[in-house]
């Protein structure tokens, strides 16, 4: 293989359907003869997988938002150093269930409103964007709708009522113009099978 | 109790006798009446030992020094949140076993020539010095000779040669010239009870 690696992301809130649409994109990426790495985060790498179980378990208020934060970072500089660079540099497609995108909105703007904090310790800690985020944008009445469905491993980040939903999908927009460079949005409203075509669209052409 | 509460720390190499002449220090104020806090670092916190337990398990090559200064500064943050900033609060001595000031050391100058990124993380996530730091300074012979009679829980901090005992040396005694005014530096070449009642002079006065 000689074609270039990338790194493309999926966010989204929860119940968006991103995780189905990184998968979906993945095995046709793989169909197309390219070689693909389907991770996610928090984890992604064995010990960023061992750092989401130390967050993840137990009581909610375990950990204060700023202690989480230099968790899930420490888990995310793991899963960057292990996995995600040297794929991208082997010329692999490695297409990750969000990234710092989630961090600048569960820490920066949900949990506590951390965003300056969440900048300055990415920068200088991580300092690395993907070339390409998919952001499935989803009405959050039907995405809590679907989240609440299938409530279990994911609890805690499904724990979000309606309120927090609608702002989270609003950061995510506005997210969006911000880095408007490396971002597509795609509206998730449709048929799992609609979507995924809008999806290998948008990443066809920049792959 | 009106006294003030203080935050004293121990430090210096391996084999030193800090941990020793911490809570000789800890049993000493307690018996004037004191109410003390004895700690240590990694660790000191229920989630910080966790913390602990994940970066000092398994392979010493795990995690990258990047990976492993988060996780440090993730424990520390929950240490000084959780045990140490509400216990000075409330008026008592907490006294640890190393600080910040052994990262500046470990990962700043030892395992990885991070002493920038060190600096500016503490800054970011920590921002707190202790108001008094001990250091027990010793010739690394004799430090060596007495880590290694004790080698066992500790092995990957006591793994260093002689070498390196003697940069660490050197390191921590430009520390207590870079942050004068919060260190006392007491020779720890002699025995316990002398160092002891040195340690004990340079309290007093200061809490």
């Amino acid at each position: 293989m000689n074609e270039q690696g990338r790194f493309i992301t999926f966010e989204g809130i929860d119940g968006s359907g991103k995780s189905t649409q990184a998968r979906l994109l993945a095995e046709y990426l793989s169909a197309q003869g390219r070689e693909v790495v389907l991770t996610r985060e928090p984890g992604g790498s064995p010990g960023a997988e061992d750092i989401r179980k130390l967050v993840l378990e137990g009581d909610p208020d375990r950990w204060s938002a700023e202690t989480e934060l230099l968790l899930f970072t420490a888990a995310r500089r793991d899963h960057l150093e292990r996995l995600i660079t040297p794929s991208v540099a082997a010329g692999k497609l490695v297409i990750s269930d969000r990234f710092a995108d989630s961090t600048r909105m569960y820490q920066g703007l949900g949990r506590a409103a951390l965003r300056g904090l969440v900048d300055q310790l990415h920068e200088l800690m991580i300092g690395r964007e993907p070339d390409l985020t998919v952001l499935i944008d989803m009405d959050p009445e039907v995405a809590l709708e679907r989240a609440l469905a299938r409530a279990g491993e994911e609890e805690r980040f499904e724990a979000f009522g309606g309120e927090m939903q609608r702002r989270m999908r609003e950061g995510f927009l506005a997210l969006a113009k911000e880095f408007s460079g490396r971002f597509v949005v795609i509206d998730g409203g449709r048929s799992v099978e609609e979507v995924a075509v809008d999806v290998q669209r948008a990443v066809s052409g920049r792959c």
